[in-house]
């Protein structure tokens, strides 16, 4: 009996350890499902599980399959919000073509009570985050005046259209006096192609029962809590039209109107 | 009695479990210690470990601190060229500003006979590798006719010169009938500036005494062992040179001309 207890102690201490070093090796890393040049450029449908994607961050921001709306992620659980504005947990076993995660660790803790809006607020975070050849994870948490996002709708017809020609399919969303959380990154411009580089946030309501990509904002009282990430890694979507994907566009004039959502 | 041995075969499957688990993640993923286009602008300061390095990847290329020569990974053990064309095991302490590694595991076996310049080799591989989108680490071994290398000397003032501005101070080996390894990528265009696109190749003779960057060769009797990775991991520098680095400046022609070892 002592003996079996033995066992058990010394095989549980194992796990401990293991699951340690592991969760040690996995801070300071942003792991990206896919390629956003491919993604924008069309690369619609998923190939990365969100039980994977678990595995990978419990802090994030992505799209669903055949885009149908916004993903984020925040500890540990992933949220859709679809254009019809409906936010939900989706099903583990479904899966995304892109997605942006890390396991959030708060280096640098930031309180903000005065009314900034999006613009403000990033011209802000810029005279923080002064390595502009760093990655950081942002995480914002408050009240906020105003958030106005925007979600995709779902794509069923193939070929599909790159985003920044569907602009006009977008659904757009406002919230007054609204509290929640912003989940983002800060991604320096090397890393532009492989990922968005510059301020990029989604937003989930405190009652996760809205959300969506960020198009404008202002704050109101609100915590800022930041972790600077060293490594990046990427899984490159194993599939026919990510082999046949053209890379040689120059793609930069399309994420800036894909991340305001306008054309110009 | 019975019981220690039992908790000792418990731990050991335990550990065994860990090992394969981790072996199995660490496949398929390429590693970069640094970044290609800071390193060709000059941070020739080393930063991440060859111990460390080894824990990335059994197979692999790179340069030394202070460039001093090229680097090879091949079965574990990592070589330093310098460019006296000293060849030698590095010390697990060293540390190195760039290297790609990998865990190289065969996925498909080619023999070439055929007596095949740099580009036509390039050319032969581009008629098998189909996928322009893919990574490839690529081991070739056999006899080759002649083989050109290149090793830069150690740097030692800064602020260090772009690579591409020290072409001049590159020395050349030249071998005739020699047997070894060549150890390199395909990496894909979309991975620019992050890493060195197209074929890259490091050389290792049989007995160990000679190596160095390629820069031509002609084959007489190849194996090729083929690689193909889906997933890519950076390890960017947190150092204050590349803090300052910047970025803005192409250094595609740098690239081109570092890779070919001269100016034009």
């Amino acid at each position: 009996m002592i003996c079996h207890i033995k066992v058990y102690i010394l095989i549980f201490f194992s796990f401990i350890c293991t699951v340690n070093a592991q969760q040690i090796a996995r801070e300071n890393t942003l792991f990206t499902a896919g390629h956003a040049s491919a993604f924008i450029g069309g690369l619609y449908d998923a190939f990365y599980t969100y039980k994977d994607l678990k595995l990978k961050g419990d802090f994030g921001l992505g799209a669903p399959d055949q885009l149908d709306g916004e993903i984020l992620i925040l500890k540990g659980k992933i949220y859709q919000t679809q254009s019809s504005g409906k936010t939900f947990e989706v099903d583990p076993n479904g899966s995304t073509p892109f997605s942006v995660v890390n396991f959030f660790k708060t280096d640098r803790v930031l309180k903000v009570t005065k009314t900034l809006h999006k613009n403000q607020l990033y011209a802000y975070l810029d005279s923080v985050l002064t390595n502009k050849n760093a990655i950081y994870a942002i995480h914002i948490y408050g009240e906020f005046d105003l958030i106005r996002t925007r979600a995709f709708p779902k794509v069923t017809q193939k070929p599909y259209t790159p985003l920044a020609e569907m602009l006009s399919l977008q659904h757009f969303f406002n919230f007054e006096r609204i509290n929640g959380d912003l989940v983002g990154y800060y991604i320096p411009a090397f890393m532009e192609g492989e990922n968005i580089s510059g301020y990029h946030f989604h937003f989930l309501s405190v009652d996760k029962q809205h959300g969506g990509h960020i198009i404008e904002l202002l704050t109101n009282r609100i915590t800022i809590e930041i972790d600077q990430l060293s490594n990046f890694n990427v899984a490159l979507p194993q599939t026919t039209a990510f082999k046949n994907f053209d890379f040689k566009k120059d793609r930069t004039e399309e994420v800036k109107k894909v991340e305001n959502g306008k054309a110009n």
